[in-house]
């Protein structure tokens, strides 16, 4: 039996001003910070070990990871970064107010946005400033890696690969694999590890801060998943999560 | 022209305590984390900008890379630990306050084994609790690469391949690296650049949490290498570090 476990950043400054993110690299808030060393302890108490790390190029994932670290002892735990664990590009919304946005567009069109398997929110012009080109974390993609907007369907599109080639390969050969990174790039995961369908995954909310464990069979078939942690706070912190589109 | 900056890790509490650290995983003392920030701002300040980071599998060179990297925005670069850029290991004296050594084996004796480039302290015993090979971190080295002791001769002649099979190629196509290390790596690392003497290397000190930059030639010589920062401050503390083996 193989056990990777999949952990969303902690509260980010933009997730508490309830704005679009996306691949704005925003940092953790002080209660983001809190969650992070809360999964620590979590996963030290629980008895959870790992042999490597893979994170996105977000510092508000890396943080949360290597807070997580810090409090495990385990600083020295090789760690990967990549743009595939991203969170799904919000194109022209990433730095809108979703209740803002929510009551200009009215709460259905923003729950598509936010929630649909393949519609996308509207893409950024070429010359737009947020455009990922213009980031130099990002020189090593190809002009159609870049997104200027993205629905699930794509950010799932993205993130295969990474399973594909890094990390599949590394849970067979006996790799523990703990993964700080994103609501949507882990959704892309659990949807695809789970098979859940295109109309279930836009209802699955991922806490932040919590870790979600998955025992996996010699196949990589999920035997199991739960998340460690008191299960109130965990359904609170679900409903928070898919209660952030409405408007107030 | 190549631009290679090497930091040695802010203030440890294993340094405050003044006791031998090598290989003993100690913390960054508050001290030590507002050295490492200050590196930040001096490096962002100064124009310096990385490709890629190194470090050791010690958790104060991780964590003073981390908050350098947080403090420049930079996260999001790759970052690769390697035992070999590992402080020293003090052998049998690992523990132990420098002071105390120093007032039961003599100045003389303790500065020997501070600072002698080829005279190892006491090994440790086969069951030592503090061998390495007892440590997870270290189960991909050899029998022969796990240090019960080291001189400096050793320190260099461990650190050398991470230059040639690492470090130098990086250079040379191009990638600017910061490296965050340890006294003893780091003039392992100056005495190779500079071709400092056996005798010469024994009276050089490197301070804490201060960037020194070299700049080198397309044959990787240095042309020139300097501290950022300011000048008093830095003597002040090459002169705390060089005073660390004295009996009080």
């Amino acid at each position: 039996m193989h056990t990777l476990v999949l952990l969303r950043h902690g509260q980010s400054a933009w997730n508490l001003e309830n704005r679009f993110t996306g691949w704005t690299d925003v940092g953790l808030t002080e209660a983001g910070q809190a969650e992070a060393a809360s999964a620590a302890r979590l996963l030290a108490d629980g008895g959870y070990d790992f042999d490597a790390c893979l994170t996105s190029v977000l510092s508000r994932a890396i943080k949360t990871l290597d807070i997580v670290l810090d409090g495990m002892d385990r600083l020295w735990l090789p760690v990967t970064k990549s743009w595939r664990l991203n969170e799904r590009h919000y194109g022209a919304l990433q730095g809108l107010n979703k209740a803002e946005t929510a009551a200009r567009y009215g709460d259905e069109q923003v729950f598509v946005w936010r929630r649909s398997f393949d519609t996308r929110p509207p893409a950024l012009a070429p010359d737009d400033a947020r455009f990922p080109g213009r980031d130099r974390r990002y020189a090593g993609l190809t002009d159609a890696e870049l997104p200027r907007t993205e629905c699930l369907k794509d950010t799932v599109a993205r993130v295969l690969p990474f399973w594909n080639d890094t990390m599949a390969p590394a849970i067979r050969s006996g790799t523990r694999l703990l993964v700080a990174a994103h609501g949507n790039s882990i959704r892309a995961l659990v949807k695809y590890l789970d098979a859940v369908s295109d109309a279930d995954i836009t209802e699955l909310n991922i806490p932040t801060g919590v870790p979600l464990v998955y025992e996996l069979d010699d196949s990589l078939r999920p035997l199991r998943h739960f998340y460690l942690g008191d299960p109130e706070a965990i359904a609170k912190s679900v409903a928070a999560v898919a209660a952030q589109g409405k408007a107030k």
